[in-house]
C-alpha cells in the first residue's frame, strides 16, 4: 500500500481527453447571489465574508446588489458595506445594479466593476424586472455611460438569464441569446456572461452556445439540476475561463421557482486544480470562509467539499 | 423569443470537445446501495422500487445484499425478496455478496449475477470486512467457482472499493488497484468496476486509471464531494460504457465516516441522453420511481433532478 501522502499533485492532471486552459479567473456571487436569498446579515458579518474569500485568493467578487431593500431585503445597506469594506488591493469588488440609478449610487459607492442582469426570456424578464426585455437592452447604454463616466472607467458586465432555457418559455433559441450578446456589446458592456437561471445547461448546449459566442464569454451556473459543477467543466474544456460561483453552493433567485444554488465555488477550485486550471484560490483557506458562512446562516452549506474537506488533509 | 417546445432532441448533442460512445448500460444500485444504511423497509415496498426502476428501462439492478442482517438491518431477507420479486425479463438482478457462504445464497435464491467488493485500501478493508485485501482477493475464486457451477454461469463483477483514494491512507497508488483488478480476473471476474468510495476521484485521476485499465472497466461514484456526476461524465468521455448509480442519488457506506450518496440515476440519464448516449431509459418513468422512493424514505431525495424535475415538462 503506498499512499504518497497529503497534498501530492494529481498523477493525473494533463490526463484525459481534454484540453483545459492554464488558468481560469473565478468570480465569487457568494455575497450577493448566495446572500439574496437568506435572512438578511449584519453588515459586519457580510464585510468579514468578503474578506475571507479575498483572502483565500479570489480576485473578483460580487460584493453587493444596489437594489430596492424592500424587493431583496438581505441587500441592504449596499453603499454602507461598500465603505465599510474598503478597498481591497489586487480585488475586483463588483456591485449588481438592476438599472441607472441603482447603477450610479454604486459608482459613488466606489466599487470597481458592475454587473447587470438581462433575460434572454421575455416573460421571465417581465416577472423578475417588469421590463421587457427590449426595455432592459435599451436600460444598458445609460449605464455604460455611467461607467464609462466615472474618472477610472468602471467596466460592465451583463449577465444573460435563461440563456440556457426559460422556465416559461422552454428552450431559447440561440439567436435570441446572440441578440442580447450583441446589444450588451453595442451599449457599451466590458464583458458578457450566460446564466443558466434554473439548471436548463447540458454539457452540449454549453458547448454549442459557447462555440456560437466565442470562448471569451462568462459563464453562471446554478445546481437547480445537480448539473452545474459539470457544466462548468464542460464550459472550461471549450475554453472558456471566467466563471462564476458563490461560496458554499448558496443561492438562488427570489423570483425565478425551481432556482436552486450556484456551483460551489469549493467544488469548482478542487476539481480545477487538481486538473492543473490554476485558480490562483487556496482552498484550505477557502474552506475557513465556508466555516464563516455556514456560522452567520446558522446551517450546512450545500457545497459538498464545505462539508466534507478537501480530497486529502491539509498538509503540515 | 422561439422555444422549439418541450421534448425537442438536444440542439447541441455532438456538440463540445469530447467524443462520447453511443450507449452506455447503467446498473441502478439503488435497492441495495441506496437503501442499506436507510431504515429498513418492507419487502413488498423495496420490490416495488425495483419493479419501477425495471419499467423505466433499467437493464440490470442491484436489488439485494445476502449480509448478516444484524450487520445490516436494511437488507435482511434477501432471498425471501428475491423470490417475491420473481424473475424481470430482460433484466439482470444482481446481488451484493461478502463471502461464499453469501454467494451460494443468492445463487439458491435466483439471482442473475454477483457484486463482490474488495478494497484497494488495506485499511479499509480491515474496518470493511475485518479481512485485510490478501483475505479478500483469496475469498474472490471459491465465489467465481461456485457462480460459474450453478448450471446457466453467474458472472461475478467484482467492485474495487478505495480505487481513487482511502480515507486511510490517502492516495492509492494505480498499482494496487490493478493488483486487484488482476487478481479478481484471475479469479475467474466476469467484470471489474472502480469504486470511489469516499469522493475522492477527479477528472483527470479517472481518464488516468481508465487509460492504464482499460475502457472495459465500470465505474461506481460518489458524490461525497459533490464531483460524482461530473467524473461520471469523465469516464464516459475516456470510453466507459459501464456505469453504476442509484436512484435518488441515496446511498452511502455504513462503515466509512463521510461517505455520502450515490451519484443519482435521473441526473445521469438526463445528462447522457441529453449529449446522445443512449441510456435505454425513460427519464418520465424513473421520475415515478424516484417519487415512489422518496415516499417510502419520507423525506425529500438527494437528487436534484428527482425535485426539480427534467429539463421541461413531459411531452404530452
Amino acid at each position: 500500500m503506498s499512499g504518497v501522502g497529503p497534498g501530492a499533485a494529481s498523477p493525473g492532471a494533463g490526463s484525459g481527453p481534454w484540453r483545459l486552459p492554464p488558468a481560469v479567473t473565478i468570480r465569487d456571487v457568494g455575497p450577493r447571489d448566495g446572500l439574496q436569498v437568506e435572512q438578511p446579515l449584519p453588515p459586519e458579518t457580510r464585510v468579514a465574508l468578503t474578506r475571507a474569500l479575498a483572502a483565500a485568493g479570489l480576485r473578483e467578487i460580487e460584493v453587493a446588489a444596489f437594489v430596492s431593500p424592500r424587493a431583496v431585503p438581505a441587500m441592504a445597506g449596499a453603499a454602507e458595506l461598500i465603505a465599510e469594506l474598503g478597498s481591497l488591493p489586487g480585488v475586483v469588488r463588483t456591485a449588481l445594479v438592476p438599472n441607472e440609478r441603482g447603477a450610479r449610487d454604486a459608482l459613488a459607492a466606489g466599487v470597481d466593476a458592475l454587473t447587470v442582469t438581462v433575460s434572454a426570456s421575455e416573460r421571465y424578464s417581465l416577472r423578475n424586472t417588469r421590463m421587457g426585455r427590449a426595455q432592459a437592452l435599451a436600460g444598458l447604454a445609460p449605464i455604460c455611460a455611467a461607467a464609462a463616466a466615472r474618472g477610472d472607467g468602471v467596466p460592465v458586465d451583463v449577465v444573460i438569464s435563461c440563456a440556457f432555457g426559460s422556465p416559461y418559455e422552454g428552450e431559447i433559441a440561440h439567436a435570441e441569446v446572440e441578440l442580447c450578446r450583441d446589444a450588451a456589446v453595442a451599449a457599451g458592456a466590458a464583458r458578457v456572461t450566460l446564466a443558466d437561471t434554473t439548471g436548463m445547461a447540458t454539457p452540449p448546449r454549453v458547448a454549442a452556445l459557447v462555440q456560437r459566442l466565442g470562448g471569451e464569454i462568462g459563464v453562471h451556473f446554478h445546481e437547480t439540476r445537480g448539473t452545474g459543477l459539470l457544466n462548468a467543466w464542460a464550459a472550461v474544456a471549450c475554453g472558456v475561463t471566467r466563471l462564476d460561483s458563490s461560496l458554499g453552493g448558496l443561492g438562488g433567485s427570489p423570483f425565478a421557482s425551481g432556482a436552486a444554488g450556484n456551483v460551489a465555488t469549493e467544488e469548482l477550485v478542487l476539481v480545477l486544480e487538481d486538473a492543473g486550471v490554476a485558480t490562483g484560490i487556496d482552498l484550505d483557506r477557502l474552506l475557513r470562509a465556508s466555516a464563516l458562512l455556514a456560522q452567520a446562516v446558522g446551517r450546512e452549506l450545500p457545497s459538498a467539499v464545505a462539508r466534507s474537506g478537501p480530497r486529502l488533509p491539509p498538509a503540515r
